[in-house]
């Protein structure tokens, strides 16, 4: 995929495996647990990857950013919903949230380029 | 309603009026703006409400979590939505967020019992 | 003064002086530093302490933002002054503020009663 | 004990079992996960209900701080630990910690007038 | 102007632009109210960026922390002024900023560099 | 030593030179402060450099990370503490945090290496 997308993705598989190996139960616990609340069930698993995006802007963590917009276009979030989820992130964080919007946007980006869809 | 809600609903009818009353222009945009992000577009107005509820709990603002909540309920969300949205906050936001998680628990507690569903 | 403003001020100064007696030399330090940096130098104190009121909306602390009101309102600070420094706190810090300036208003509030200005 | 810690444990007790309850299966594994990670290991238990302070403190929630107070008492921290830690707690987190470091030492006050320590 | 300068300005601007591009009417209404916040009013726009300054230090914003030193050196504000601003938002929001003074001073002596002042 | 915790080093050399040029007492004395705090005491400095790494993790600083992680090692912490200590941060924080446990993961890999344990 793109430059931003490869370099998190790589450096977040090599990382991860790292905490896995040296970790405790409760660190494997904690990971499975990070996947399952995601999964299909009285919400859809889309709605649930928009939940982990908003929660993700207004903590303000780009990393996190970068996996559930990835993850909200694996189940096809569309640009405008992504705007609007957006939206609600930005009015409930503040202007402080508006470079993390701007980060989701240009991962945005690359997943559109990516597809040919500019 | 509860007990809860009603003290929640008259302290902030009767401080946004006051805010409303001495604001700028831009405090009664900002206000404006924060009603329509919610409003029905590519998501659905209870996608985004608990958006807003995610958003609120990883925040740990009460206050918001009690309006998100009752915005929610009218919007027909149902228990189990409402467990499944709260777990995502809860693994997104960590053990900080469990006394918010509380509070909203008992927000959607004292609406059950006003329906008389318990 | 108002009850908010008193319950707010005598709980404060009896923990604060219980952190004291039983703190260290680092905690009473810091407690000196405390109030030392909002006094009068290149920027008048008056400003100092529209900035710690701001500091303390977006990070809302409403203890912290019922202190910075009643400093601010000892060294002049209009209603209007309020109002505008409360709105940059707000856009920065979201609707998530919002309860914050409810509090806000409140002290404010308190403060006019109790000089007879309403 | 105390006011403040008898109302903190029954509101606390009331609310969890109700999310036990009503919880998915997540909602369970995280909230006994809550409880592994401050149990015995390479570091004492001790050590950890002190890391549990400390972040507590610094991301300002009172509930979570009486929990933490009170395991520690339990694990005999003495009020000079006490005020070591809140004083890491206070660095670095700032002054916008006070009002929750008030929080702690009015817990730690109830703990000692319980065991007649006053 | 100097490099961080430059690359900030020029990322934020390519980004805005996607953002307003592809936003919707609240996402337009809320850039503009972001600018209009600071505008002269009561309190004055230099007043007013160094409130922007020291809440997006406490909330611990690189890029917002850029922007406003940015405008507050548009309006005059002196090295002295700055450092007693960011002293204020240093004790409020404790060491935990002090990764963020230091790049707000980056870009002060970016700008004292452009301005031959050294 | 390894390349992180070089460039870390030199930027913050450096920067902080300039903070305490430029600075006022007050500043001064917050940075004297904030050494102070993890002295040994009634707590081991071990112990409150293990309090720093946790608050530095909730609060989600690399670079406040980075520099408690290095203080953490010279006092002897061992890859099995400095992992249980992040799991309590983890829990207590959430998955919000573990792009920050990445960032301890790789600093405590580069003094392993610098080290030869690996």
């Amino acid at each position: 995929m793109g430059e931003k997308i490869d370099a998190f993705k790589a450096q977040r598989r090599k990382m991860n495996e790292r905490i896995l190996d040296t970790g405790t139960l409760q660190t494997k616990r904690f990971f499975a647990l990070d996947g399952q609340v995601y999964e299909e069930g009285a919400l859809g698993s889309k709605t649930k990857e928009l939940l982990g995006l908003v929660a993700s802007t207004v903590l303000r963590c780009n990393d996190c950013i970068s996996y559930h917009v990835l993850q909200c276009a694996d189940r096809g979030v569309t640009l405008q919903e992504f705007v609007e989820a957006l939206d609600v992130a930005m009015i409930v964080g503040g202007s402080i949230t508006i470079p993390h919007v701007r980060h989701a946007q240009a991962i945005i980006q690359e997943i559109e380029e990516e597809m040919g869809r500019e």
